[in-house]
C-alpha cells in the first residue's frame, strides 16, 4: 500500500506486459502487482492503452537518442556502425522488459500512436541506412549493398537475440555486440585478409 | 454455417493468434470467425491451449524436416548453411500466421508443452551448430567460432526478417535468403576476394 507514482505504474505495466502480453494483463492484475486498490490506480492513468504508448514512447526515446549520437559522430562507417550495434544491444539489456513491449506489442497500440511509433521507428532506422551508404560510398562495405534491405537485416539481427540473450549468462552484452559486429562486417569468412581489416 | 473440421479449426486460431495474441483470442471470437455456434466449436476442441499446442507442433514438423533434410544432405557447409537460410525463410513465409504464432506465442503454452516445444527448438538449432561445426573444421569458417552463439545469431537473423518481411512486395524471398546468406557468410565486407569466394 506504498505511495506509487506515475513511473512507478508504467514499469510495472511493462514488466506484465512483456510477460504475460499486452492482452494478457488486466487492470486489476497491474493493481494487484502494485498494491493498489483498482480505484487508486484509476488516479494514476485512464487506461491499458495509455500505459502501453508510454512504454513505446519511453523506449522510442532511447532509440532515437542512440541515432542522434550517431549521426554527428566523427569516425569511420564501421566505427559509427559499431556504436549502432553495441548502443542498440545496451538499450535492449538495460531495460529487456521494455524492450520486449516495445518489439512484441507496439502492434496492439491503437490508432494514431500506432502510426507514430512507425514513424519513429522509420526515422530511427534511418541512421543504419545512412552509415550504410556512407560505407559504401567510402568503399568499406561493398558498392552494390541494398542499403534499404541490409538495414533491415541488421536490425533484425539485433532485436533477434532479444529473445534467448540473458545478461545474466556467460557472455557479456559487449562479448555479443562484438561478435555480432564482426559477423555483420567480415561474415563467418575465414579470409585472414578480411578478418585483419 | 459450413462444416469445419479440426484442420479449419487450427488455421483460424493460428490467424487469430498471430493477429491479436493468443491472449488477446476468445474462443468466442474464434467460433465466429469459423461461423459456429460456440457449442459447436467445443465439440471440435475442448481448449484455447490446446489450439496453440496444434499450432506450435505444426511448425516444430516443418522445421525438423529441414533439419533432418539438411543432414543427410551432401555438399559443403557453405552449400548446407545456404539450404538451412533459404528452407527456413520459405517455411516463414508459406505460413505467415503460424510462424508468427510459434516465434511469439509459444511463451505462452501450458507445461509440459512448452518445455516440449523448448526441446524440439533445440533439437532444430543443432543442425545449424552441426554445419557451422563443420564449414569450421573444413575451413569454410572462421576456426575460432563460437559456434553455439553462431547458431543463436544465424536464427536471430532469420527469425528477425518475420516483423517486416512481405511475401507480397516488391522482394521475393528467394532473393532475401540470397541477401541474408552473402551477409552471413561474407559480412558487408567489400573484398572482392573475398566476394569472389
Amino acid at each position: 500500500m506504498s505511495r506509487k507514482n506515475r513511473t512507478d505504474v508504467v514499469a510495472a505495466a511493462s514488466v506484465m506486459f512483456a510477460e504475460q502480453g499486452f492482452h494478457g494483463t488486466s487492470m486489476r492484475d497491474l493493481a494487484k502487482k502494485l498494491g493498489l486498490m483498482g480505484s487508486s490506480l484509476y488516479s494514476h492513468v485512464v487506461s491499458k492503452d495509455e500505459l502501453l504508448v508510454d512504454v513505446v514512447r519511453e523506449a522510442s526515446s532511447r532509440f532515437q537518442t542512440l541515432a542522434d549520437e550517431v549521426a554527428t559522430m566523427p569516425g569511420t562507417a564501421i566505427q559509427r556502425l559499431s556504436r549502432l550495434v553495441h548502443g542498440h544491444l545496451q538499450i535492449l539489456v538495460k531495460d529487456p522488459h521494455q524492450a520486449r513491449t516495445f518489439l512484441n506489442e507496439t502492434r496492439f497500440l491503437p490508432e494514431p500512436e500506432r502510426d507514430t511509433a512507425v514513424a519513429m521507428f522509420d526515422r530511427y532506422q534511418r541512421a543504419y541506412r545512412d552509415v550504410l551508404s556512407s560505407g559504401c560510398n567510402s568503399g568499406e562495405f561493398r558498392s552494390d549493398l541494398d542499403v534499404h534491405l541490409a538495414a533491415n537485416l541488421v536490425l533484425s539481427l539485433l532485436n533477434g537475440t532479444q529473445r534467448w540473450f540473458n545478461a545474466d549468462g556467460a557472455l557479456s552484452v559487449e562479448s555479443l555486440a562484438s561478435e555480432v559486429h564482426r559477423l555483420l562486417t567480415l561474415g563467418l569468412n575465414p579470409d585472414p585478409e578480411a578478418n585483419a581489416a
